[in-house]
């Protein structure tokens, strides 16, 4: 038995296509892999749509109407990375950004910014062994994808003159905030440790800090075998410098979440490792998986970027697809990869081959 | 010859007060230092403000504007930590922070919240030998401190309810941004490096970041022998944690300075020795100096307390009074200790006794 998924390809700039290609093939080895009974195989009917730096500077398009809507059609998305060389003064900053990765983020209602930040073995900390050997680092990063201060609203009046005002505000909704917290507590209700930990700046924004805080403890109540803890977001870089074997499962709003995850990544072992899934949970549009790292242009084409991030994103959407052997074959093949390979460089496909091969 | 200074103390809650009395010790010891002959001795005349969350919850008063308009008349403030014990029903979130700290902050125009960052040595780093190997830490950040979403612009609607919606809007002047931007400048300019990275997140917040942006471009223009550099706040966090030494100044809004200092604290050895300056460089208010710790109630009284933020701050304050020797002698008596400390544990006044006796 199988069954068809159409996977919309966005390889986009810099190293994306590199990554990309890895991902995939790994993605194919472990589509190959035989599920459940009730699964079986998966075939990915791919579609590539060429968005990114190039595009725009080529032609001026960012996302056109009508890429959007045939996206729209797919399963699921795959995405490399978009964004051109630093400080083009052809690419104003946000262009992309707003118009594309975002733009899908919010079109296709991805409200669950899903960042697993874990130390595998093998992989570098920048922590001191006093720290790490405080417990395992494995948790999971829910970011609120929706709302919060990326929903640009904000303006700008008198621009340019010694009287000119910037805004930029921050919106949080009741209904954005509940359906994010509830994935969360699934989620932590389903991990071994069953913590949940809010993070906000409920001393200082206090509107949308209460609403935040409300919500958790509402939602609590159906997760009554889920510990709940609260943590400025100031507080959160204090912890997860010194302490960050503490954290499960964090919940945070759009901005803090974008904080967090870097460091996050950084503290697991570096962006080269980080994995994302931009889902929507309620499964109305379909969910994108893309590495937390940027196009990083200039080693692009250069067969040096880690293609690990890619693939481990890739086992998210396995994942999200139901797939969780596949999936978790994925993540057993990165594992051992990261764990016998030293410190040899190797190139983008060489790190792709020998994770497919494992899988 | 002698002048006196008029101190406004603020020792606050829980360990404030038993910090605050090692940083005044240690403030006593420096001003009797000999400056240079036209600076002369300090003589500071105390006086104490009962202010925090013990007086909040016996009275209902935060800040009366009888005592605002006194503490407006001192030379300079020295505070301890302000806050209450955690989840406290009598003491909703923010009550404090926005009706004393902030308050404090944004009524003495405090423009410029100075954070320096420096691995003394001594000091235990939760980074790796790896990380610390790249250079010495020896930054400061200058983080906005009128603006941005501290400034409590914000509201809610349908509170409560399933349609309840939550702002909250960060404001940014070109006046608010262009006087700290360019205190960072000088700053950097004074500094051996000279280099200033601006950290925003101009791809997303693109009306407050071009804001930031240019006005950094124009500034930069009278200070042609300082190096810019931009990074967004979420690479910052990948930066702090893998080659912190590669940041000298750092300016930054009211929020991302927020977060940058406290992970800048936890990095170069903990809050316990993180000192900060709240000052209005235009000297129109007196400067507010406090460590950049909390009251941790949870330790109050119990001379469990490390006192060094506090006394680094006290050494910030002498330095925005123009005593640069007085300062430099309480930083160098400061480093000893640390290297001297060793693990054995001492009472919070037994760390102020010994820095005090060393200055
Ligand atoms: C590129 C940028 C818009 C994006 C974000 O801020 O969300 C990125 O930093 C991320 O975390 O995916
Ligand atoms: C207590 C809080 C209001 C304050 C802030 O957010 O500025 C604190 O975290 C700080 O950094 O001084």
């Amino acid at each position: 038995m199988s069954t068809t998924t159409n996977l919309a390809v966005i390889p986009g700039d810099g190293i994306g296509p590199e990554v990309t290609a890895e991902a995939l093939k790994v993605l194919e080895a472990a589509a190959n892999i035989e599920g459940t009974a009730s699964a079986g195989l998966i075939k990915f009917e791919q579609t590539r749509y060429d968005l990114g730096a190039e595009r725009y500077l080529a032609t001026g398009e960012v996302l056109p109407t009508s890429v959007l809507e045939e996206i729209k059609g797919q399963d699921a998305i795959l995405l490399g990375a978009v964004g051109g060389k630093p400080n083009d003064p052809n690419l104003p900053p946000g262009i992309l950004e707003r118009g594309l990765l975002l733009k899908l983020r919010f079109e296709l209602d991805h409200y669950v910014n899903l960042r697993p930040s874990r130390l595998f073995p093998g992989a570098t900390s920048p922590l001191s062994p006093a720290v790490l050997d405080q417990g395992e680092i494995d948790f999971v990063v829910v970011r609120e994808g929706t709302e919060g201060l990326y929903v640009g609203n904000g303006g700008a009046m008198r621009v340019g003159t010694p009287h000119e005002v910037a805004t930029e505000t921050s919106m949080n909704t009741a209904f954005g905030v509940e359906r994010v917290v509830r994935d969360a507590f699934a989620r932590a209700a389903a991990r071994p440790r069953k913590k949940l930990t809010l993070v906000h700046k409920t001393n200082v924004l206090v509107n949308a800090g209460s609403l935040w805080w409300r919500i958790t403890q509402q939602v609590a109540e159906e997760f009554p075998d889920v510990t709940v803890d609260y943590l400025h977001i100031d507080a959160v870089m204090i912890f997860l410098a010194t302490d960050p074997a503490r954290f499960d499962v964090i919940v945070t709003d759009n901005i803090f979440g974008d904080i967090i995850t870097d460091l996050a990544a950084a503290i697991t072992g570096g962006i080269g490792l980080a994995a994302s899934g931009n889902i929507n949970s309620s499964r109305e549009f379909p969910s994108m998986f893309e590495p937390v790292h940027g196009s990083a242009p200039d080693i692009a084409g250069q067969q040096k970027a880690d293609p690990t991030a890619a693939i481990l994103s890739a086992a998210l959407l396995l994942e999200h697809l139901g797939r969780p052997e596949a999936a978790a074959a994925i993540d057993a093949a990165v594992l051992t990869d990261l764990s016998e390979r030293g410190s040899a460089p190797r190139t983008t496909s060489e790190v792709g081959d020998a994770i497919a091969a494992r899988v």
